[in-house]
């Protein structure tokens, strides 16, 4: 069964959330949709809804992140669960037993989901393969591979500002090669019939046959940002430099850092994106994030509504009688 | 007086949890009969109970242990109490002042509950002796002394397939000496009355005149493991490998470890057990312990209705007008 | 604007705790009533009010501080809201763009209060010129400059044994020079009215021009506890002893320690106050931290009412409609 298939039940509704790959433009409306009508929670007085009352959230983290788990845990917990948050050493191994041992005994002491964080592509698919079925697994990253939340928060706040995606054009910036950020964005897009998704990087960063994921690419940051509607920037990891893929860090920034200059090659109203945490200087200069075109912060905001969501979902579809995993 | 008095009131009644010597079988049927009737709140829709509502639990941690400490705070939590876990460094003592003015600041901030973890004999007990009469302290494992919650759990998980401890036979296999665990599990078990309590070990690993504590010793596994109801396995602790005091793993595995061959020598309904976490290959081999009749799992499961059990039962004593330390 | 005026909103009502420097007597009586009649709470049985249901709190530690992070995250919780607690790491600057990229990610959380510890002065200030306006921020200690908290835990428990500051005379002894908490309890005693402050220590502890705070000035430890009403004990750091400030820690309690016949010079009804941890033989001796004088446990528990009280009051400015910092 493929990773796509099985994070859904029989009847085609989400039991996990491991990648957006297989899934319907019906499936990613209705977690917008949700999303939507959660964000208002957060502006009221009482930042709380009992969906989640009595139910127990676990965060497996095997890599660092204070942000995404801080999302992820405040999202549980507006929700009214009790969260555990275990941040697992760095040497237990996705196809170790040393990984199922611990998986099976968070699980014996019933808990309802499983937010995953690993260094290795596919272990959240691995994390879902494994537990029984009662257990929502979501995916908050693994290794190269995939970031599905953060890709649904994405295309979130992109819905906010440009909500007819037949004609939204975006582009994409930087670091394509290791970011599973970019990869589940593309996917994203793609289900929801973005009219045109470039990806704007040197040959160094990009994947082989990129083109497949259905994009076009460019080289020059200049033309590939023309009439854009959304310009997204990712972050260049520092790592990176040493591996020789890269020129200096001041060079990349030269020719595919973002400046308020290069930003009017968009269209007026683009607005300027960054999953975060952002270098300043480095792909992006700080007048444009911190500029009037820029919805950094707000993907942050839009960040827990949209795991909100995803929790209730998925939670709410393993309650089903039909819903389980068989 | 001594450690077993004092986490009595009285009239009898539990206080603390710190040891199961000296308890009477009803102190520890009204535990498992407890425990009996939470177990379901775990399999309910909202696992929660209201009873430890606007209570304090501090989980005092002097040793790691991610699987202990979760299982308490899961505990805690699921009865509705505010949980405070505090990763105390190694360097403070038992004796020290330093403990002392630690706890007494805790207890100064209210709290309700202590539950401790140290690596030295002693040390829950001498938490309880100075702490304020309100508190109840529960031991969570202290030195090689005992870890009277895990014995509880196992006499639980025992109940539940073997109900009638008269004519019970369980054999304790593995590092006798070192083992908290086995020191605990060996009084609960003379205290409910079973019938033949076997330890099974080289003589390296087993503390002097293990006899009087009420066991039947066995070198030969073969010959221990016969017609047994319940077979324990302890976790060998790979420190112990450098102390001269065994042979190598492999050694150890040959003479000690259980098969599904040598499993055959035991009862056909007969259950396996480990406290975890297993060293696969070590004292265990995976086919039993993931096989039909291993109850490892079950251990967890139950660990958390026992520790929710034992927190209800001290802190109510606690409420009662009659229940003062004094 | 100033430091003091900015934690005040157009009416003068507390939006922030920042500091004791500035506020009225009014403002400080409010926080002790608040405090008083929130003291009880702890003492019930059910140990939480509804204040902050559905609020975020959000403790920012950039020192680390279990004590103190852990009395903010009991009154948080006994006030029912949600916290989440962020060691960060001590790389973060307050004026480097790290430490605002950082605040701006929490804050679009929508979170409600940040407590803020930090080894430089500024920093609580800091952060609440930058964060946005419905945010409250509670200073935890920063640098050598301020702990109003901690002072108003101390004027708080001096209150309740000596309520009339009109008459009263403090003696506080010891490092002045690096403590923020001396710095804070000065301002707050003579906002309140105390008759007589003294500070005694050598003359390489206290800092330059010590007189314009307000305090008379003892070298001589003898002549300053002299009929005092209350003598405060600050914690000699180890640290200060290698900066030559110090003779030895043996000197230093010769000179400056604590005694039961030191303490006879001070009034019969002297009571003795330390904000902790103590370091006992050297600014105290046991015999007088633990003696019927000393009241520095009961300066732990006064801690959360006190910190219950001001983070009720400042959220509650926060939520009235012209509360708002413009």
């Amino acid at each position: 069964m493929s990773t796509a298939n099985m994070q859904l039940d029989r009847q085609g509704r989400l039991l996990h959330f491991l990648t957006v790959e297989g899934l319907s433009r019906r499936h990613l409306t209705e977690i917008l949709d949700t999303a939507e009508s959660l964000r208002g929670v957060a502006e009221r007085r009482v930042k709380k809804l009992p969906t989640l009352h009595g139910k127990t959230v676990v965060n497996l983290f095997f890599e660092a992140s204070t942000r995404t788990r801080t999302t992820f845990e405040l999202a549980a917990k507006r929700l009214s669960a009790d969260v555990l948050t275990l941040n697992i050493a760095h040497s237990s191994t996705v196809k170790g037993e040393s990984l199922l041992d611990t998986l099976q005994n968070i699980e014996a002491m019933q808990c309802d989901m499983f937010v995953v964080r690993h260094q290795q592509s596919g272990a959240a698919e691995f994390v879902a393969r494994h537990v029984k079925p009662h257990i929502a697994v979501l995916n908050a990253g693994d290794g190269r591979h995939a970031h599905p939340t953060q890709a649904m928060l994405d295309v979130f706040t992109i819905r906010r500002h440009k909500p007819d995606f037949s004609v939204l054009q975006v582009a994409i910036v930087g670091d394509i090669l290791h970011s599973r950020v970019a990869r589940s964005l593309i996917r994203a897009l793609n289900i929801l019939g973005a009219a045109d998704i470039r990806v704007i990087a040197p040959r160094t960063l990009l994947p082989a046959q990129v083109e497949t994921l259905g994009v076009r690419v460019f080289h020059d940051l200049r033309r590939g940002l023309q009439d854009v509607d959304v310009v997204v920037m990712l972050r260049l990891q520092k790592e990176r430099m040493e591996g020789a893929l890269l020129p200096t860090e001041q060079e990349f920034f030269q020719r595919y850092g973002l400046t308020e200059e290069r930003l009017e090659l968009a269209k007026p109203d683009a607005i300027v994106m960054h999953p975060g945490p952002i270098n300043r200087g480095v792909e992006i200069d700080s007048r444009v994030a911190d500029g009037p075109r820029s919805v950094i912060l707000e993907q942050v905001t839009n960040g827990i509504a949209v795991r909100m969501a995803i929790m209730s979902i998925t939670l709410g579809n393993h309650a089903r009688p039909t819903g389980e995993n068989s």
